[in-house]
This record gives C-alpha cells, sequence and structure tokens, in this order.
C-alpha cells in the first residue's frame, strides 16, 4: 500500500522524527520525508529508514516525488488533510486517491514491547507527580482552581522537563460535575472533593490518569475514599467498583462496546442512573486519544497489544463528578494496569 | 455573502463565544451557533446574534439548516475544514460550496477601536511580565534554559491566570540561532546573550514581543544593550536600526513588501547580508499569526487599524541570534507602538 502522511505523530511512528512541517510519502519499499531548510540538518541525523528531501513548497516536491514514480494509486487519511491542501496535491496528477480514514491510528493499534514499556514509564511518572502533587495540595487550603491547576502542570512537568500530553483538569466540587471542566476562582476548602485528571509524554508516549479524593488534611489520591456526603461517598463506590470490574473483566477477544457495558451497567442499575455520560475509555500512545475507542457502539474487537483507559464517572450537574482512570495494556489476553 | 465557519477564533468574532466543538452559519440575516449538548447551556448565555442549535453531530444539523434555507451558494474557506469533514457536509446538498481562503482572516483585518484596546492591554501585560522575568533572571545564573522557559511560562501567565498566545522561546547564545528554538540543558552564565520571545492573551486576544539582551548583574530587557563581543554588537545595533526605521517609515496605504524592505536593506548593506532569514512581521489579533503578513513578496496595501509585529532579526548560525519585536497599530496613517 502507498501511502502520504502529514500528521507529526503519524510521521514519527513512521521514521523515528517529526518537526512542525513536513510529509511522509510511503511508496512500495521507499519512504521520503519531506521538510523545509529550518528542519534539514536535524532531520537528516534523526530521520530512519527515509529519504531526507529538502523544499520550501512540501506539497510541490510530494507531487514530483508521485509524478517521476510509477505508482497507480496512494492512500491518504481525509481528517488528516485539509481542502486546500489535498486540492493542490491531487491537482493533476494521473494517480487514484483512496480514502484511508484513521490510515495512521489503525497501524498504531498494536503496540510494540517497545512502545508499551515507553507508555509504562509514562504512566510512571505521571503517577510519581499525582502523589507529589497531593502532598503539596495539603498545604493548599484557600487556593484557587486556577492557581492550583498551573501548580498541577508546574509537578506534572517537573518545572518543564516533560511535555503534558493534555491540558490538565483540575476541579472542585460541582466543577467536577463538568467532565471538561476549565480552572475558576474557586477556593479549595476542608470537605471539598477534588478531581484531577492530567498526564505527561515521555520520549513522545501520553500517560492519562484520574483520581477523585476527599479535601482534608491527610489528603491523598488513593483510590480508598472517605467523603462527608453520603451520596457523594455511594456514586464514588460506584464508580470504583465499575472500574475495577471493567479492569478484571477486559478479555482480548472481546468487543470494545463489551467492555464498555460491564461499567455502564454497575452505574445505569443503581440510582446513579443515565449519570456516567460518556465513553468508558480510549486508546494512547503517541495521541491522547486514538484507537481503540472503548464506547458503547464500537464493534472493534480488542486485542494483546492494546494499550487504553479505563475511566467511568458519575456526573451530577450543579453537585458534584467523580471520575477514576487509569491505562491498561492487554497482555496474555488479560489487562494489566499500567 | 453566506459562510460557514469551524475555526474556534473565527467563529468567537462572529459572535463572541466559541467553545471546542462548533459550527457557525451566516445565512443572509440570520446566523447559527451549533454546537454539543456539552455547550448549550453556556452557549445560550453567551452567543450575541446568532441562533443557538444543539446537535450530536454538528456537520448533520449544518446540512439540515442548509436544506430548509433557500441559499444558493455557501462560502467556506478550505483551510479551515479536512476533507472529510467538507466531503460529509457537501454531500447531495443542491448548493453550490464557493472556496474563499482567508474568510475569516479578512473579515478581521482591520481591528475596531474595542479590539485595539483588548491587543493594547495584552500587550502592557506582556510588557510588564517581561521586566519581571528580567528581574528574575538576575537570580538564575546556573539555571538551565528549559528550567528559565517554565519560569517565562508561570511570570507571562500570572501563574495561570492569563492564557500564552504561544509557546515562548527562551534561548541563550547559539541555540538563539535557530528563530524557532526548543529550550535545551545549557546553562545560564555571565556573558551569554538572551533571546526571549513570549506573549500572552487578554480577552482572547494575543500580544507578541521579542527581546535580545546580554546577561549580567544589571540584566533588563531595555534596548540598549551592551554585548562584550564587538560583531555581536555590530549586528544588535544593525537589528535596533532596521526596527526603528521599520517603524517610523510604516505608512497606511503602503504595500507590505515596501514595509519589509525597509528593514532588509538596512541589514542586506550590511556584513549580515542574508541574515535576516524570515518575514518583517505578522498581523497579531485573536490569532498570534493572521493577516497581514509583511514579507518581501506581499502586495497587500497596508491600512489604517490593522494591528502587526515588527521583528526584524540576524542569526548566525551556531554563533548566535538577535531579534527586537514589538507590535504597532496604523492610526492617522502611522504605525503606534503598542
Amino acid at each position: 500500500m502507498n501511502y502520504i502522511l502529514k500528521d507529526q505523530n503519524a510521521v514519527y511512528y513512521e521514521c523515528g522524527f517529526s518537526c512542525d512541517n513536513e510529509l511522509l510519502l510511503s511508496l512500495g519499499s521507499e519512504k521520503f520525508f519531506i521538510t523545509d531548510p529550518r528542519y534539514t540538518t536535524e532531520a537528516k541525523e534523526k530521520v530512519q529508514g527515509a529519504q531526507v528531501i529538502e523544499a520550501k513548497d512540501l506539497i510541490k516536491a510530494a507531487r514530483e516525488i508521485l509524478r517521476k514514480s510509477r505508482i497507480k494509486s496512494l492512500h491518504y487519511d481525509p481528517k488528516e488533510f485539509s481542502c486546500a491542501d489535498f486540492a493542490k496535491l491531487e491537482s493533476k496528477l494521473s494517480l487514484s486517491f483512496k480514502k484511508s480514514p484513521d490510515l495512521s491510528w489503525k497501524r498504531r493499534l498494536i503496540k510494540s514491547d517497545h512502545e508499551i514499556a515507553l507508555i509504562a514509564k509514562s504512566a510512571e511518572l505521571n503517577a510519581q507527580a499525582f502523589d507529589r502533587f497531593a502532598t503539596r495540595l495539603r498545604e493548599c487550603e484557600g487556593v484557587s482552581e486556577r492557581r492550583l491547576h498551573f501548580e498541577a502542570v508546574a509537578i506534572l512537568t517537573r518545572y518543564g522537563e516533560y511535555e503534558l500530553s493534555f491540558d490538565p483538569i483540575f476541579a472542585i466540587g460541582p466543577n467536577a460535575a463538568k467532565p471538561h471542566a476549565y480552572p475558576s476562582d474557586q477556593i479549595l476548602k476542608r470537605g471539598d472533593l477534588v478531581l484531577f485528571d492530567g498526564g505527561i509524554k515521555y520520549e513522545r508516549y501520553c500517560s492519562d490518569r484520574t483520581r477523585t479524593a476527599y479535601y482534608d488534611e491527610e489528603f491523598s489520591f488513593k483510590k480508598d475514599q472517605r467523603f462527608e456526603n453520603p451520596r457523594i461517598q455511594r456514586a464514588y463506590d460506584l464508580v470504583k467498583k465499575a472500574q475495577e470490574k471493567a479492569i478484571e473483566g477486559a478479555r482480548s477477544g472481546m468487543r470494545a462496546k463489551d467492555l464498555d457495558r460491564i461499567a455502564r451497567e454497575i452505574i445505569d442499575r443503581s440510582e446513579f442512573q443515565g449519570c456516567f455520560v460518556h465513553s468508558l475509555g480510549h486508546g494512547v500512545g503517541l495521541d491522547i486519544h486514538e484507537m481503540p475507542f472503548i464506547n458503547s457502539r464500537n464493534d472493534q474487537i480488542l486485542e494483546d497489544g492494546m494499550v487504553f483507559t479505563i475511566e467511568p464517572g458519575i456526573y451530577v450537574p450543579g453537585e458534584f463528578g467523580i471520575r477514576i482512570e487509569d491505562m491498561v495494556v492487554l497482555r496474555s489476553g488479560k489487562a494489566e494496569v499500567l
């Protein structure tokens, strides 16, 4: 299969390098990494298994390579190219462009042992940062969500040493009821519910983790939590159970939607029916959200080597939100927590 | 003109609100803001001059509105839509889709007095942060670029109060020779050249500023700088002169390329011919890079109300890089520094 890629993580996966302006062409046994003069020197040092082509106009250079080659068809991901770029690429070329949605995600679906080791390291560093952040939070009564969000960024990145895999979510009480909460001026106080969702990148591989916890002087992100409000406690215990049962029940060979159902049924059979408003999880790798998507509609068969999150939640608008998230890898047919 | 927009800043400009999943349709005198259920409540509070439509599938909802309307043509920016989204949008609709590159940027080219006031405030807050960062740097001999990059983020954002308009560049000595340097483990020491390029957002409007300075105990980002190395001093004085002359020479009614030429000639007639490797500037507004682009090929006429950067530089690979950047607005025919 001949194909063209533009997305940075898609290109990185193919040749071990990406910058912020590149195209990758894979034509039979040959690969071409096309970039502009700013990046040629570094590309020549780092690109593996592809010829580095320097060009001011990347699409024009790709067209020239395609014109000289004798290929008859080229696959591309229609989500990856804008109408403008694609029109310029295909114009007057006598070859057939084939739509191939999620082309790179499909290639990256089964992780190698090396990739799993990098993701595990990312998850380990992330878990350590969660612990350090929890310790820091004990001293932070009276501080705003916004400032604590910044503290979280500082601690997750080790003051800039690592990149974030996404903008972390730090939400107190009712603000946690929004699955994608933005930090506000709300102040942290004793007795609050705290939801924290964060992740970093290690050698470009992402991690992702969420904990919900009760704020007092012994604050920590351990999974065993005690809340004053009995309704919140019931919701927390259900989310914890739903996550445990999904992790225990995950099997290679199972459909994604059947895994989603294990967690969803536990919540939907309770007083919190309908309060688990998002999908159970998503793949994690070079992208923070990639295949496989663990939701109630996805028929995809889960397989050994897939890495994804398991993150059930209960959200009661205006009151509270609870989510517990870990990453797992399927190995020897079962889920191992990373 | 009927049009559809998808980009967040493009949509915000039309109706004073955007989230991270929306489409805006402008059909004759009617506008429609289409978003998913996560954002409907906030959209109904904040969207001005457009009807809020809730939909799980935004493109499907847009198609329904288009089908019911009697419009014959719809403009769109081919850079703004992926092939996949556009194919879904246009399929089997009996209306003509017109390519309109830079549709939103063209609408946003001349800033209103209110927008200029917001950009000026953004620039003022940014300049204050530069001064605070300079004071902090005096205590930072022996600290790495990477850690100082993080300090810069902390100070620019006021520990999370403001958003960055882009990831700032903090580069020492030879690393400053790369116009888009990434922070390294290099350590700051007395006698170093420091290049710092940063900006924030104030009510979504961006600022952008660069200073180059000599590192010693009296370190500051003032424009009058003294370097030990006479060649660096000559380069610095040329960049400073090129910037001053471009600001003085900017006129409404002038072509962008003629403004670029004022600065470029000063550098190209010196021993540093060819070392000014990028364009003179770019528009700044809701996007950090928008129209007008001030480069050697752009015939666009500059007009009152346009806001852009003036940022000449000299880059000597492996040795040093110098850039001085301010934002200006054209008012009463001339450039005022913001």
